[in-house]
């Protein structure tokens, strides 16, 4: 099924790949990093993106290179590189909450020897890299149901495969249910102005042999109009304590189309995503990137130059335009901020 | 303030000049058109587009080059040109009714000598692209005082300059305006798959030194929740007797974001964009056009190849999402089709 998906970020014999997206789909290739600020450019110009890979990604990037060390330098070592990889991108929870499970481990074992610390820092990367597979996992487990109900979706940017550490979160279920012979079909959305739809999902969808159909983002009221969609399934990059989601922008768009078509609205995420400590979406620091990605597509002029652009990189879609969250602790319905409580416990 | 705007449509001396606006922003360039066939092309590949603009070329392209001909053909010769321009494109009307119009004389001048009728053929095609600008004109002065209340605009597509005859139809309210010193500012859809935002209309309001800034498609419902914008203004391609809009692709979309937003949603064209004939959008016919224009930009593949593909050029916004339309015969408020009767008395 996936199989046939590259895996975007591997670790082996102490080396970290990861694909590097930016070149998908017209060439697979990995980025070898052997330092930490190897991973933070990774992250930065999104050779790796997708809101999980990039905490597993940063997590290894915790622990590149520190057998050279002095023991009693870790600590100070690892804290920069807390603040470095943490301040690469400020929008996705997953890489704080990641980057943070690496640094308690550390200041855990601050008395032991530096041996034992790596050890243990290196297990913890690959526990945080196996527990997102396995919550991709189970996401698929729990939206199978959803995606009998609904097999007609539309996405937007990538989840899938290439988000995480494998299958996807939005598209797990998709996957799962194309495994069991349900005849899914899913509208993938461009996602200007990188393209991860065209570039990714596509990439992705097509590999696998799901069904699918490229349309441009501003296409998704007319498919809808027209009754060729049943739901719509997206990723997140922060779920606030409320439900509101921060993620890729035009979700917020989405959102409001099924709202006005009667259309279901799912996000599916690991639980690494919701984000308690943020009470709501208007907390969300939004990321607004450089204005040429807009002006720009895949480094050729398409505008003027010399205007103003906006460039947000993500948008936030209230809690009360989403039908339900998929998460590896089940499907979680409204009222979100009780049932997140209730789950968190 | 336009005049810093190239002309879309060029007649002089009997020749025919199209800008070829798929060049633009990146060269000014003229095509020469000196035979029906050279307009059919330019109209079909986007050469001229804007539903009153390719009216106005066919309108020329209907008399290029009769001079030639032995008289008792002129009626067939014609008859297959008005078939073949019509043909070149569906959804707008205007291309029809120019043509039409242009049949019209012939007919009523079919006894005539050559020499009369084509210079009364001349005359009709010089009195649409006339008219055209006269309708620019009124609609920006009764669009006007709906830009004063709503300065802070979002449009799609390029309905300006480029394409009409001078000052455009959604942007000739946004000109008068800033002639006038209203603060005007307009958020420009990019509109993929072919970028006539970002192209067209970016480069033209740069032109005319009207404050603008550039979004992708995806962007409109961020900005409206961000409360950045007072109303939406689009054009037209064919308006339904009911009131129904054909416009480009992704203006339903915008449609449905206003009434979430409880925001204004404006369409400005020309009387000859209604089309009485038609009595609601379920029988405008949608132009499907080739898929590489949704997997390529400017030439550069953005997704694999291989893959299935959707590229409506247009859709159609139910009339119950419009606020009112602008157009030279005045502002046209609900019931659309109760008003539009009692305005082509």
């Amino acid at each position: 099924m996936t199989s046939a998906v590259p895996k975007s970020v591997i670790w082996s014999g102490g080396t970290l790949r990861l694909l590097d997206q930016t070149r998908l789909p017209h060439e697979e290739f990995y980025l070898v990093c052997d330092n930490h600020d190897a991973v933070r450019r990774a992250i930065c110009n999104l050779s790796v993106r997708g809101a999980p890979a990039i905490g597993i990604a940063a997590a290894y990037g915790m622990i590149l290179g520190l057998g050279d060390l002095v023991g009693d330098e870790l600590i100070k070592v690892l804290a920069r590189r807390a603040n470095d990889l943490i301040s690469a991108r400020p929008t996705a929870v997953n890489l704080a909450w990641a980057v943070n499970r690496m640094m308690s481990v550390a200041r855990r074992l601050q008395n032991e020897d530096l041996g034992t610390t790596l050890i243990a820092l290196e297990r913890e990367a690959i526990a945080i890299h196996r527990e997102d597979a396995a919550a991709c996992r189970a996401i698929g487990e729990h939206g199978l149901e959803l995606v009998r109900q609904s097999p007609r979706l539309l996405t937007h940017c990538n989840a899938g495969a290439l988000a995480v550490s494998e299958l996807g979160t939005a598209l797990a279920p998709v996957y799962r249910a194309h495994a069991e012979g349900v005849p899914v079909h899913v509208f993938v959305d461009e996602t200007r102005p990188l393209l991860q739809g065209a570039r990714l999902t596509a990439y992705e969808l097509q590999r696998a042999g799901v069904d699918m159909t490229l349309i441009t983002d501003n296409m998704a009221a007319h498919v809808m109009s027209r009754g060729k969609v049943d739901a719509v399934i997206v990723g997140a990059d922060r779920v606030a304590a409320n439900g509101d989601v921060a993620n890729k922008i035009g979700t917020l768009n989405l959102a409001i189309l099924c709202k006005h078509f009667s259309l279901p609205f799912y996000v599916a995420c690991p639980w690494s995503t919701i984000d308690l400590l943020t009470s709501s979406g208007e907390a969300i620091v939004i990321e607004e990137r450089d204005g040429n990605e807009v002006m720009e597509v895949q480094g050729q002029a398409i505008s003027p130059t010399g205007i103003r652009v906006y460039n947000p990189a993500f948008d936030v879609t209230p809690a009360s335009l989403v039908t339900a969250f998929v998460t590896e602790r089940g499907i979680i319905s409204p009222p979100f901020d009780v049932n997140f409580a209730v789950l968190s416990e």
